[in-house]
């Protein structure tokens, strides 16, 4: 059997997210695989590298899977854009050794998440930013990013209720990159809980807004209380950068 | 009577353009001027700086009104960016004497134009970019972009068939700015003639494909022959970024 690997750009705005039970025309997932289904004539399962969250877009999401099919890799590329709806396009397709994995196998991800900072909303950036009205303090932020980055056990910034699984992650890298009212805010760890990332960028913006003191990281820490955070933020306007093997 | 001027962003993907007679209601100033209706109570007329075309996007057009209304410029934004469909967003709001008039008085305007530029399709950018599937050779579109540079006769590069006035314009600027796969030509001059730039877009791709040569674009100038310069590239790529006063 071959091993695909599939990068993967999407448009999150019409799916349910990358893989949901019971409904699979409506995911990204579903969608890829009667693709596949189409062009092999085998039923294909595919591995995500994890899921996303409705409404969640990607530049770089990963997937691999396993076929017989002697198709090129260009006849693949070419078949799968042709029929693949048009917000989801097949950036690269790799040959890999059996036994790499999409889940398993993954050594970080990056996201970004992208705030429209302005009284005035926008018209063109409106599918793919969170609109902020009140001034953000772009220094509180960094500050908070600070305290973010790191080895923590990051429980209290996501929606898990419990967990037996270790919930202890490793934060390489927050940034934050103004480009006029747009905030672009770059994420790079070894790994993220459910919704972590929605949750720490609802944090630092009530930071940046002066709702919460930077100090209300190490207490989320440390006494592990989701209550404590700021808001999930909209999922629109959160994207899969790339995914690191 | 007070006269407005209005900064103006828009998706204009779901319109006829910014004008267009017979059915207001599906052009960008249709939606504005019945919004200001429900403001004011007056039947207002505004006055872009000129028109857009079918699915022409807008960072910043600019338009002008005039009214008794004695809301503040405050109040006026508030209302008009919460009674406008999502996809048209008043950015500014000035108060003008009374002989500023939003197209005589333009001194310039800057556009400008996405191309993705890569064998896949991208699904993030596929409402606002041209898909150029075969490499473009950048330092072929620079020259040709230095070509159209400066004061010359621009009917060759416009779908009028005949002019009365003169059409004779003066282009200031051409870049290209390289993104990734994503290529953004900004042109910045006095004037623009009907389709002018789509058509200039169009025959520095296909001078950037090899499919024309550079010398192209001395003889549209001499012979005056729309038929000799690249196709009119398609409207939803585009964008009037700012008109200049």
């Amino acid at each position: 059997m071959r091993n695909i690997k599939l990068t993967i750009e999407y448009d999150g705005r019409r799916y349910l997210g990358w893989q949901r039970l019971g409904d699979s025309e409506k995911t990204i997932q579903g969608k890829i695989e009667s693709t596949l289904k189409q062009m092999t004539g085998e039923v294909i399962e595919i591995t995500g590298s994890g899921r996303t969250d409705a409404g969640t877009h990607a530049r770089g999401q990963v997937a691999n899977f396993k076929t017989t099919t002697d198709m090129t890799r260009e006849q693949m590329l070419s078949f799968l854009n042709r029929y693949l709806p048009n917000d989801i396009v097949i950036t690269k397709i790799e040959e890999m050794p059996e036994r790499f994995h999409a889940r398993y196998n993954v050594k970080g991800k990056k996201y970004s998440y992208n705030i429209w900072n302005s009284e005035v909303p926008t018209a063109l950036h409106r599918h793919t930013s969170f609109h902020v009205k009140q001034p953000l303090d772009l220094d509180k932020m960094q500050a908070a990013c600070e305290r973010l980055i790191g080895e923590h056990d990051f429980i209290g910034f996501s929606s898990l209720k419990k967990s037996k699984k270790s919930t202890i992650r490793t934060l390489q890298e927050i940034s934050i990159v103004q480009h006029g009212n747009l905030l672009e805010c770059q994420f790079i760890g070894e790994g993220f809980l459910y919704n972590m990332v929605r949750i720490m960028m609802g944090t630092i913006i009530e930071i940046g807004l002066g709702k919460l003191p930077v100090e209300v990281i190490d207490e989320i820490f440390e006494k592990k209380i989701r209550q404590q955070a700021g808001e999930t933020v909209p999922a629109h306007a959160l994207f899969l950068d790339e995914v690191y093997y």
